[in-house]
């Protein structure tokens, strides 16, 4: 018995898939493959080197290496999906639909191929159905597949609120259930500063601008971006979600998940609170919702769910 | 007496630039402004905001924002300099001086007008006279202005070493003298791996690959690339001296310090090793050096002259 | 202007005050003076000296030394107060508060003598008397002269829940008023595991079984060590609340506060929830409370005032 | 495949042992199960609640668990050895031995009845002799069982170097040979501050009361403890050793090796440089040594030879 470091693949070495493989390697979480297509070897090599070559002064210690090959992913521990196009400024998260999709089915069949034990994590957008698509593609048990977009809306929905009430972002939490960004669902009587019930801090007004500015929250990066979307926020989720798995840490956390029956909904992924541990997606947690939010759910479900459509 | 957070400003919000802020962030080190030309003033904007929105999740407190006023750098305690443009493949070093001259020059004023008693430090390349085209349009004393190369340059000679010696890269220590890239003058005699001289490690042809990669370090990157340069480990580098004058951490680190008789030369800026400190810059110190490399000091020296002369 | 590290005086060098200087240290927060009377002024340098010696293994820069003079600690920018003699099995912490008071008093005169532009944060037990005490004697504004109760109090409920539910304890937050032990004032209904109250989650008679080890949760570690009490969660107690007022945080924390008017109640201390950042104790943060809170909450205070009587 | 803890046995639950449990949870590096003698099953339940209690201020997530039953530390990752009575004021290293080989063996079989592949480290004192004792008892192969002294050795060294300097200790390193404290073999041609050399930083008579202080360290602190011997270092140096075996990071540390030839001498455990990574002792680094150098370790030897034969 030797004790050998985790292994994670990244899957896409644009921005965020290279942001969350920096922030993967400053946590020691494991060795790093960045894998982007053929034609984008050079850059990705190039990124992962880079990477490395900072390792001696951050002080952190993993192999951080780049291809295009699926071979070098494999007995990877835990797979993280960032492939994908981006959401360009104007376009809408379903017209990236189609594309992705292919993209996932594709990638997917390459990294089980070579790692058929591992976790896969999705972040591509529309994540719902790229989660469904990763799941179908893959033949994996449920809780091995899941996604990633509350840790990300509730990193903002706290952002915002810890600027409003000028306290410690460490001290804001946020809770949302359903799809991602303009789909989502704010349980704002889930959120707290400090404990303290946010509706009793904030006017009414204020809270609904923060909760209208989260769902906006991807497409106001990507109109101050001009080219392409956010990825640092983006990747410290996907890290957060990689780190409760890796060291079995069961996290409550939001995320991407199958439902076989859970809040009235069947094969399809939605946006649930969950236990995160070393068996992955461990549990879906169910809450007792108010009319108004099983109706807001539901719209959001129904908005998946035509995604979804295109997937299956 | 209310104790504040340390602001630190960051000009140039390109790769290295935004790095170097979510580094800066990470270790808390202060808050952040990141600056950038007017016409890229909403990218700038949209980094940070989307760093910023990264802070809950891995869990700092840093305000982090985007601008192009320098008004808003104002009483920074510290400024990092990553503004200019950046070397394109097949392009010499050489060729960016006019350039990052003259804007090292106009950033410095728009600095200096906002924060004349903050330190300065250089990154933009050749980094040998940009410090020096900062130290003159600044009027500042030598220790408030300094430059970085020789941390990027051992970084990537420990991350080599380590690789090919199979070991932490914590436990190997580099060392260089003189300009950056291309000019450095390798000390492998001051060179460990767990305090073993490498010469007693590695063949010495290894080594001299070794120190070749490494003179070579920044156009592998750039060539792997395809378009931009390193960002990773110019950013930690930046970050961890950084760190050493804002927490007055006394850290013998290389430098690009500002020259008055110390290694023979004088009104010039080289990279020489330094105690890096609450004062800044705070000590060159000074080293007998075999025939040998005093020689191949003077010749960098000369390089940096030549490069110099642009400047003055 | 150069940079200084922050200075932190530890009053009294048993188990809290050692451990608190440690961890204070591992976040390099600043320099540290631990401080104990000079009969055991060897000892104290030692422990200063054996946890300096760790500095290079667990990679901090702080200088840490003990002493029994005043004099050392000059121009600290917050002070903790750990002296006093410790609760013994069998001993109620009314017991503590002759002998302690006395030791706060003249203690204090010491610190303000060499440090009159300091804060104070104060552990000794019982905490709300000595918070006065100190106070008192300081003669500073309220803001610099606080107590740590309500954080230690809810990490041992945080601890209790995290295992009862199986997660992690990053995902479970707790709320108490009132005095410290016994005497807290549970706020249940704002204690949660992933943002969902606590109610929805266990039994109402296992939450009270939490509450009642939770009240009793210095007893319970005095109980099983036999001699001595906590120290390891007190001193992360108090280094959370004092990276909170040196980096400026901002944190939402229960704190001991100088009453006036608040929750009805005057010239006194209690705890509260409040804002601790870079001013101290920057607000009191005022709830509605339920009847039963407030008759609970009224309780407690008579019992800190009994406790009061005595010192005033 | 589920991700689970690493699981850590800490024998002994004295201030080192303490110690170093609170350490490792620190980093995270796996679940702690602290052990001592029934006796002490209270007090060392009760430490390693406190500790616990501290996890959700710290933020970490680790169980930490006091027991005196081995089959809690069934399936251990790693044991880490500190039981054995304490240095006391006067009392020589060597008088410890009886004792304390007693002591090693029938721990170690309670140890390897409950975790047969389990890796050994041991801290316990004279280190050499009782890591050989470890090593008989436990029947393991010799990359599994080693000690811990030379990376104390050095860190005080780095310490005294630092100060004399006011340099960050981080830039110092120090190299010792053979056995612990009065028997340590300085290398002081491989001890540098920012990689130069120690002999060109500071004068002669200066290196030498440092490298004189450092092989007294430990009773330094004892004496000026009074009751008891050093923790804080000693636990560091341990978690830093446990770190390089749990992460294979391959580290280049000093440990206290089972010998075959190397040097010279077979069939003792004794102070050499190795490298530390998920094999355990991966390997022994050989040196040529100067004739005085290879003197002084032989007498060093010669000196633990003596100790262990007493064990054997």
């Amino acid at each position: 018995m030797a004790f050998k470091r985790r292994k994670i693949s990244v899957i896409g070495a644009g921005f965020t898939g290279a942001t969350t493989a920096l922030m993967l390697a400053q946590k020691e979480l494991g060795d790093i493959v960045l894998v982007d297509i053929p034609k984008l070897e050079d850059p990705t090599k190039g990124k992962a080197l880079d990477m490395l070559e900072a390792s001696p002064v951050q002080g952190f210690d993993a192999n951080i290496v780049g291809t295009s090959d699926y071979e070098e992913t494999a007995h990877s521990d835990l797979v993280i999906m960032t492939a994908g196009i981006a959401r360009k400024p104007g376009m809408s998260r379903d017209d990236l639909v189609n594309t992705n999709a292919g993209i996932m089915t594709s990638v997917t069949e390459s990294v089980v191929k070579y790692s058929p034990e591992t976790y896969i994590l999705v972040l591509t957008n529309p994540v719902d159905a790229m989660t469904y698509a990763v799941y179908k593609a893959s033949g994996f048990p449920k809780n091995r597949v899941f996604g990633q977009s509350g840790v990300l809306d509730t990193a903002r929905f706290r952002t915002f609120v810890a600027q409003a009430l000028n306290v410690s972002v460490e001290d804001v939490t946020g809770f949302v259930l359903g799809g991602h960004g303009d789909d989502m669902v704010p349980m704002l009587r889930y959120s707290y500063a400090g404990g303290i019930p946010l509706e009793k801090l904030l006017p009414k007004e204020q809270l609904e601008q923060i909760v209208e500015r989260t769902r906006k929250g991807g497409g106001e990066i990507v109109n101050l971006l001009g080219n392409g979307s956010a990825y640092y926020a983006p990747a410290a989720s996907l890290v957060q979600m990689a780190e409760a798995v890796l060291k079995d840490k069961k996290r409550i956390l939001p995320a991407i998940a199958y439902l076989e029956g859970e809040y009235g909904y069947r094969d399809m992924y939605l946006g649930v609170p969950t236990i995160i541990g070393g068996n992955g997606l461990e549990k879906v947690i169910e809450l007792d919702l108010t009319d108004e939010e099983k109706k807001l759910l539901d719209k959001s479900a129904e908005s998946v769910k035509k995604v979804l459509a295109l997937v299956k």
